[in-house]
């Protein structure tokens, strides 16, 4: 089953009433200092603070419009697709279960509960990942998983979607590459709505399960649990479906936890956002495929792109913000040759 | 020279083309949690990332208007009136020099010198005052003070104004303290808009001149420079025309640092955006003052407030999120009886 543009389409028609169609912001210092002009999607303004919540949305919105809302929903998560799901089965009045690893952080804990969910933790994430499976085997339950599915994709697509309705003449879209869905989305979106746009992903160099099964064109995952900030991007590896779509990503980086932490901090500080490691990383492959166009192209006065970056999320916990503020990356400032 | 709504007004009609009306947020956890109806007016999305710019923008415009505009501008500040005047003297075309203390953060002067003015530093913050004052002893430059001024006031209580004109029927408005030009112009501004609202004021328990001053019912200068992380708000002491004006102010509230990084932590979560200490710490004010409220009301359902808080900016230094995060926060959930 392949996703179209009409997918994506159609997943914004049926879950535009129950999102926020979020505000792109940009930074006149930034783009001097760039020498391009880069927007940000604010999907960290999104109800339960990320993009999620599009794909988790788009999935009960289409089993209502088909008449099989189920008794019951499960999801495997311990971040920002525990709280969309949470979220999303409230709106429809239906009860939903969550499963995760034990070391899920209070704060996203807290906020799936507040959302009325129920939370079983496991001491592992392969435990917790066992436990959905075994409750999905029960004719009244649905599990909606965090992005290996054609609805998820589709639904995650639209941020990029409403992105490039909100901004003109876009030459790069950039998302960050977790489990894929927000990236093959995006590839599905941006490519029908402008064949010439180049579309980017980032993944942390210590997570980088994806940029290795790009490389060897099967999917590799992770051996253990990667230690990496950002956290949203740490999924073991991608699925079936979104690797089908990643294949055709125009260029992949890999983030070191250094450049992790650089962005952070001045995304945060330059646009006045509370915004995550695992979307601030897209940032740095930004900078790397600016330097590499103007690289190739080798111009005195480099051509000025217009660049759309997906800001994904904005759900923080302190131990990981204490980390992000332990050194000083504002004494450096952003230039395409640091 | 008394300040009346007009001015307001006036002030509004004259800065509205130059700045942003900025974005009121909400959260629905938070209201949840508290039982009323909390509105957050993100001066951090102001150009310049505070609401300063305001007061010094219209202060220019009110120049402008009278064909008055000066050869040079000087201002003393190490923190956000620096950054507001130097990016509004650019838009004028007049050349700025600001003068700091030394401990102005990297990033404040960064930001400073970005917008083109001269900053020069001198050891302590009376030695820049005495320098700025000297300077200003010439016929072609003119002076624009941070807070103690007929126009800045006027300028800075448009934040207010906006609000109030954005969401109807608020009970309480609640704005930081540090030289009083927006509490001060916010205390004009609603009263005139509506007699009923009350006007609420926060300042750090460390830098308490204007809960001591309004105590003593005259102007009370610190001894020594505060140690407070709500930066902002650190001034040694409020100035004439804005004591006059704070004397009418319903409720002044003195803020630990504990509970400014509380609020800090929380309301970066709870929000997504980048709040500055210095406003994060009014929320301790609104928590206090709705406890205050139902204490006096004794009634088992409490009625519910509409309560407005001036978010009024969002340049932090990496030395000030490193202290803010150095504890977790977010393991106690915000409530009316912590």
């Amino acid at each position: 089953m392949s996703i179209t543009f009409a997918d994506i389409e159609r997943a914004n028609e049926l879950i535009s009433p129950h999102i926020v169609n979020t505000p792109v912001f940009s930074s006149s210092l930034l783009n001097t200092w760039l020498g391009h002009e880069i927007f940000f999607k604010a999907e960290c303004l999104q109800t339960t603070g990320a993009f999620k919540l599009r794909g988790a949305m788009h999935f009960l919105s289409q089993l209502k419009a088909q008449g099989r809302l189920p008794k019951h929903i499960v999801a495997n998560s311990s971040g920002n697709h525990a709280q969309a799901v949470a979220y999303a089965g409230a709106k429809f009045n239906v009860p939903v279960s969550i499963y995760s690893a034990a070391n899920i952080s209070q704060i996203k804990a807290a906020a799936t509960r507040s959302y009325g969910a129920k939370l079983h933790t496991f001491d592992t994430r392969i435990e917790a990942d066992a436990a959905v499976k075994s409750a999905s085997d029960d004719n009244n339950t649905v599990w909606i998983p965090p992005f290996n599915h054609p609805y998820i994709i589709a639904g995650q697509g639209t941020a990029s979607f409403e992105a490039l309705k909100q901004v003109d003449n876009i030459d790069v879209i950039a998302t960050p590459c977790g489990g894929g869905g927000l990236l093959s989305g995006t590839i599905v979106c941006a490519k029908a709505m402008n064949p010439n746009i180049e579309v980017i992903g980032a993944e942390p160099l210590e997570a980088n399960d994806a940029a290795q099964s790009l490389r060897e064109n099967r999917i590799i995952s992770l051996s253990e649990p990667p230690k990496t900030l950002a956290d949203g991007a740490a999924t073991p590896s991608v699925g079936e479906h979104t690797f089908k779509i990643l294949k055709k990503v125009d260029a992949f980086y890999e983030i070191s936890e250094h450049d992790i932490v650089y962005w952070t901090q001045w995304l945060q500080h330059i646009l006045k956002l509370h915004i995550e490691p695992t979307c601030a990383m897209t940032m740095q492959a930004v900078v790397e495929h600016i330097n590499h166009i103007q690289a190739k192209e080798l111009k005195k006065t480099p051509s000025r792109k217009r660049i759309m970056v997906i800001i994904s999320g904005g759900n923080i916990s302190q131990q990981s913000m204490q980390k992000v503020y332990s050194t000083d990356a504002l004494a450096i400032r952003p230039s395409l040759d640091r």
